[in-house]
C-alpha cells in the first residue's frame, strides 16, 4: 500500500534557534488533491478537485455533495481503482455512486451564475441560499460553561496530528459538549466536510441539536456547509467575517467567536447560550 | 458611497466572561464575493468570483490573473458600474481589460483537466505547473537574524485591521528586510494575490530579489502564486504543507516555516539563509 499517502509526510528540516542550526526530522501534515467524482452508471462526473489530507476521503467526498445540495441518495462509494487511473493517482479519486439521474450542473457552478446574474454582493449570495436552505428552528440550548469546555476536548482529540502544527480541525459534539467526531485536515472547508459526510453516513442529519467547533475562523463558507446539515449552532475559536454573521441572523442559527480562555462572543442566536 | 462595502464591518454582539454577559459593538472583517472578469471587447468573460475582504481590489484581480497565467498585457481595471449591474453590486465586479484575443479556458480549469487526464496526485500537480513556471534561479540570501525580523514588522503593519482578529496578511520584504507592501484578507490566497498584484501593477515583477511573508501557514497554492510571481523566498509563521515543500524543492524556492521567537524551520533552499 506505499501508493497509498498518509495523513503526515516525514521530512528533514534545517531547524534554526537564535544562530544554531540543526538537521533534523519533522512531520508535515500531507497534502494531496481529491478528485470527487458524481456516478450513476453509465453517467460520471468530475465534481470538484479540491486539495486534502488524505483520511476519511469517504466522508469528505459525501460532505462535500452534500454541502453543495447534490448527495441525493448515495448507494456507493469507492476509490476509483480503474485501469486507467495510475497507481500514484487511485486513492485521490472517490467516487460515489446516486441513485438516479445526475443533476445538470455542479451547484457551485449553478450559483455563481445566479449570483453573477442578479449581481455579485453578500446579500445575493444569502438570497441563493434560500432556494435551497430554510431557516433552522431548534430548541438547541447550550450552557456557557459546556462552551468554554469545547475548545479543549477538540484540542485533546486532535492529538494525533497535532505534530504537525498545520491542521485545521471540526468537531460534532452534543448539547451537553460531549465530542461525536473529530475530523482535521489542511483546509479548514475539508475538516466540516469530513465532519458532515461522517453524520452523512451514519445517517445522523439533519444535526439540529447538535453543536460544531472549529479551530480557525468562521466564514460564509463554513457557515454554508453547517446550515445545509441542519447545525443551529457554530462555535469558532477565532473571528467571524461579516458574511458569516449575516447568515447565522438570516437563517436563524447561533454563532459563537473567540471562543477560549472561559470567554466568548455570541454573534448571533444568543437565545440558545444559557448563562 | 454607501454601496461601497469597507474592509470592516460594525456589529452589536453579546460578549461573555465567565459567568458575566454584556453587549457591545464589534469590528468584522468584511466578507463579500468579488467577481473577476477579463475583457477584450467586444468579448468578455467571468474567471472567478472569490469571497474577499473588500480594498486592493484591483491588485487582488491582477495578482489573481498573474497567478493563474492569465494577466497577460493589462490596459485598464475598473469596477464594472454597467447599468446591468445593481448598485450594491458595483463594487464587487471587476473588469480587467487585456491585448489581444482572451484565453480559451480560466488556467484553473484547464490545469483541473489536465490532472484529471493524467491522474489526480501531487506529482501530476507539479508536473501540470512546469507547463507554465520555470524553475527559480536566484542569488538572493537572507541572514537569519534579517528573517527573525519579519514577523514583527509584518503584524506591526496590519494595525488597522488587528481589532477583528480575523485577517490573514502578506507581506513583502526586501533582502534587508525592508517592508515593501503588505495587504490583508478574510482569505489567505487573496492576500497573496494582493502583494503580487501590486508588485504587478508597479512593474516590479518578477520578485526574485524578494521574500514574501504570510500570517498563516503555506500550501500549494500560496507556494504557486509566489513561483509564478518570481518569489525566490516563502517565510510563514505556521508550518507549511507537504505539497508546499515539495513545490519549494521542485522549483528552486526556499521555504521558511514556524517562522517565530527567532527561531525557524528551513524546509527547502537553506543555501539562501545566512545563519
Amino acid at each position: 500500500m506505499t501508493d497509498r499517502p498518509g495523513p503526515t509526510t516525514r521530512t528533514r528540516v534545517l531547524a534554526l534557534s537564535g544562530l544554531a542550526a540543526r538537521d533534523r526530522r519533522d512531520d508535515l501534515a500531507t497534502e494531496e488533491p481529491l478528485e470527487i467524482r458524481l456516478a450513476s452508471p453509465p453517467e460520471r462526473r468530475t465534481v470538484a478537485i479540491t486539495m486534502r489530507t488524505p483520511g476519511h476521503d469517504f466522508e469528505l467526498a459525501a460532505g462535500f455533495l452534500h454541502g453543495e445540495g447534490l448527495a441525493g441518495e448515495i448507494e456507493a462509494i469507492a476509490y476509483c481503482t480503474d485501469d486507467d487511473v495510475p497507481p500514484e493517482a487511485r486513492y485521490n479519486t472517490v467516487t460515489v455512486r446516486v441513485a438516479g439521474p445526475l443533476p445538470e450542473l455542479p451547484a457551485l457552478e449553478r450559483h455563481f451564475l445566479t449570483s453573477s446574474a442578479c449581481g455579485v454582493c453578500g446579500s445575493a449570495s444569502l438570497e441563493a441560499l434560500h432556494h435551497r436552505c430554510v431557516r433552522l428552528e431548534s430548541a438547541l440550548r447550550v450552557t456557557a460553561s459546556t462552551l468554554y469546555g469545547l475548545p479543549g476536548k477538540l484540542r485533546q482529540a486532535q492529538g494525533v496530528f497535532g505534530r504537525t502544527g498545520g491542521l485545521h480541525a471540526a468537531g460534532l459534539f452534543t448539547a451537553a459538549g460531549e465530542l461525536l467526531a473529530v475530523r482535521e485536515d489542511v483546509g479548514r472547508h475539508n475538516a466540516v466536510d469530513k465532519v458532515v459526510g461522517w453524520a452523512a453516513l451514519q445517517r445522523l442529519l439533519p444535526l439540529s441539536d447538535h453543536v460544531l467547533m472549529v479551530s480557525g475562523r468562521s466564514s460564509y463558507e463554513i457557515m454554508q456547509k453547517a446550515l445545509a446539515a441542519g447545525i443551529a449552532m457554530v462555535c469558532a475559536v477565532s473571528a467571524p467575517s461579516s458574511l458569516a454573521v449575516d447568515l447565522a441572523r438570516e437563517f436563524g442559527m447561533t454563532l459563537v467567536g473567540f471562543l477560549r480562555d472561559e470567554r466568548c462572543n455570541v454573534y448571533a442566536g444568543a437565545e440558545r447560550v444559557e448563562v
